[in-house]
């Protein structure tokens, strides 16, 4: 069985590779590889996949799920420049899939129960784009 | 291939464990566990896995998907509060995961036909929480 | 021009009025007149109309708006039996006009600043039925 | 890791089986077989898998992938009759499985690229129904 | 006060002035004058305006509401395509601006009660497009 | 008869008042007085009153519409970061109230016909947040 809590953060980012020339990061890009930035109210699904607790009917604690997400995700990356103020997005192209990543890696550990282990992490950074990361050996 | 048909239900329901304390349940659930309880507008999205019939080009007739979802879910269920009126939320929590699981406990008999069979109950709590169950040998 | 903070509760109620005979609420209110009650996903939209400030470039402060939306509505109705445990809903069926309304009454006074007046309260019973109420003078 | 876009389409349809009689077609697909037709705004999700290249930091290039669902499916099928302008939907009944089909089968090749293969076509006929395709040998 | 009930039909049309060359037509409506037609799924929304029945505390029987708006609107419409079966789509252009004041037509005598009126019908072509329309003298 | 059109663009922004302390911004802005900026995906639903023109049926050409939007408002502010890249918001704070202004008198003129006249821009900063401007006059 699976369970989804869905969070939201608004931040900034730009996508460039600095070992690219500035015509070479337009062409990649778009208008993505601009430096001053551009921001997206990013949509964040956290999927779990365990077996419901026989007392109390659950996978996990969603209070428990909700702080761990607010902690490791929201608090860090709410209303910040990613490139700028969230590592290791100032080494680390801040793409959708290499975000999507990067809560992967905040999340697995903390979200590793006796019942549960971290299915998905499913990022929308517009309503017409999403990613899906299941974890480097999942599939 | 697979096909998703979404419905719609109000229900009331509230999370106690009567072998627990007040204190206990209000620990687990939160507000959850007011007895009063308190209500959603639950959304059900049920997925059939199976080939469209050569002759239709359907994997299966959904005015009989539709018939047996309304049948053995939204009847039973719809503006009704789920401890007291629907069993065995009498006697099962009815967590998300415990009413997914009902679901798919009053659905998948009567969707299994020679081209099709049962894949997914998704059930959303709220827009921000929902649970995916795929049966008990599936995954 | 007017700004609008949107929230959600969680609540269950039921619609019956104690003059009539069961018969006579179920005619009237179908499923809803069900006394063990049923619930909704309530979606509340509350709108300011004033004019920005020319320091602040803001209408209200929107912290403050948060608050009080917090504090006066969803504090007190979410994960509650309308009908059994907020007044006046042991006497007002609790109608989503009603509940509109009611919804006014607690935010108006509080909401009223040098710059800006309540305009609207939009509630959401479901995504398919919703209610604006603008005051009693207003229109 | 998987990467998903959203495009949407207007377009005609009506479902009937020329080897069947109008009442059976009536029967089978209800008021969607009157030749009339009728039409939808359809939702199409397709989704890739792949791994992001360690220059980019992306499956895909997006700007590529948007191109080639706009050349062969939305130019083609956007504001068309799918039964009288498109085919083979002259002689495949236009069912949400089959157009799903015919979309995997237009975009399977063009987007086989050496780190992503196409992996899902998700169809969107209304928002409570829709239909999801991974190639014939896939599932 | 103001209450708005949802609702959805799968219509076709096209866009073509008869007065007018292919091409003027195609000039004017773009690929929405294809005289095979293409389709939509329509959201409708209706507003009615009045004040709360005190014994009931509803603006309106919001069955009666539902079924007003069914046989007036979404039985003729749905799953019809407009120009050829729909009067008076055989002589007026359907564009949203015409379906809307014809819903209008249709629903304003059936929807005034002693304390209600249609206020406003707010028809959705695609979720980027709609109109809103309040009536010959309203506005 | 009102239209409206739905745009959306993806923008960073900071609000803070040059004349104040990084203190008191902080107070009046909370997070979003980062210097550093974050962003959203800005949804914009721009609204037209006018009359059907009786050859079309249509309030104004959509292709026209779509096609100012695009040139005042899309193409200056997507993808850039308001503050420093979009004039006035060098010295205009880009609160949610000032961009609705700034859209307004950049679209005002554009829009105004024989038949049709701006009515209202909506802007939304995030889904649960949104301004509405009816021009200095209007309301």
């Amino acid at each position: 069985m699976k369970i989804t809590r869905r969070a939201e953060f608004s931040a900034s980012h730009f996508c460039a590779n600095p070992a690219l020339s500035r015509d070479e990061n337009q062409a990649l890009y778009g208008e993505a590889a601009n430096p001053h930035g551009h921001g997206h109210n990013y949509i964040l699904e956290v999927t779990l996949d365990g077996a419901p607790d026989p007392v109390t009917g659950m996978v996990m604690d969603l209070k428990q799920l909700k702080d761990v997400i607010q902690q490791e995700v929201i608090e860090p990356m709410d209303h910040r420049f990613l490139n700028h103020e969230v590592p290791p997005f100032d080494k680390v192209i801040p793409t959708t899939e290499n975000i999507a990543r990067e809560v992967w890696r905040r999340l697995a550990a903390r979200l590793r129960t006796s019942s549960a282990l971290l299915d998905c992490v499913r990022l929308y950074e517009t309503e017409d784009l999403y990613v899906e990361y299941f974890g480097e050996n999942a599939r």
